[in-house]
């Protein structure tokens, strides 16, 4: 699959590394670029600097022939907005949205966003694991 | 079950609503009182303000007489330190520490440590999801 990661923190990074090992075509966006020291020097994949809400970003970044797109910058209001750029603008079939806040994340995924909120399922693996 | 939890942030307050609710005793710790903000207002559990790698501020917060301690603060080192001095000094059973980082939970989590990694569970989802 042809996947644009947005956001190049820990899970960008740990994220676009795993998807290349996997035989994936993966295209990196970040406004810092800096950001792309955490990808190591022997990342197989492409990088593009930029701000992900911005659709000439997206462009560069090959949006348009992209199979999925996953935003996980560290700002949830980023991965929103850009997730809903990529669906209702570039029509992406399959895009992933991570959002720290439990209550905006309910509130989009009732939306129809596909969403992955790191805090809850922190929390029900400390509750499995307190209850063993 | 008597359970101290290290930081008010979205999981810990998220985390300590729902024990509340599973009728646990708990208390939270944190260096800055204004987070205790998002536990709401009618929340049931004890508060104590102060730096959770400080052992006066675990006693005050009871962690003598806890049954489990969680360490989910915004910095690792913070959570990995508190969640050692909480089981080699105080000798509390149940430990569980948050860590960021999939390189440092790896380490520690081999050295014993129950860890929890909001990264490699957000990598893991976000993978499931791109299979389906």
């Amino acid at each position: 699959m042809r996947i644009v990661i947005l956001g190049c923190g820990r899970a960008g990074a740990y994220l676009a590394g795993t998807l290349v090992t996997d035989d994936h075509q993966v295209t990196v966006v970040d406004k810092d670029n800096a950001a792309f020291a955490r990808l190591g020097p022997d990342f197989a994949g492409m990088l593009v600097v930029g701000k992900g809400i911005d659709e000439d970003v997206l462009r560069r970044a090959g949006i348009e022939q992209a199979d999925a797109f996953v935003a996980v910058t560290d700002d949830d209001n980023t991965n929103i907005m850009a997730a809903q750029v990529v669906r209702e603008i570039f029509g992406v079939q399959r895009v992933i949205c991570r959002i720290y806040d439990p209550l905006r994340e309910e509130i989009y995924r009732t939306m129809g966003l596909e969403t992955v909120c790191p805090t809850v399922l922190g929390v029900t693996k400390v509750r499995e694991a307190l209850s063993r």
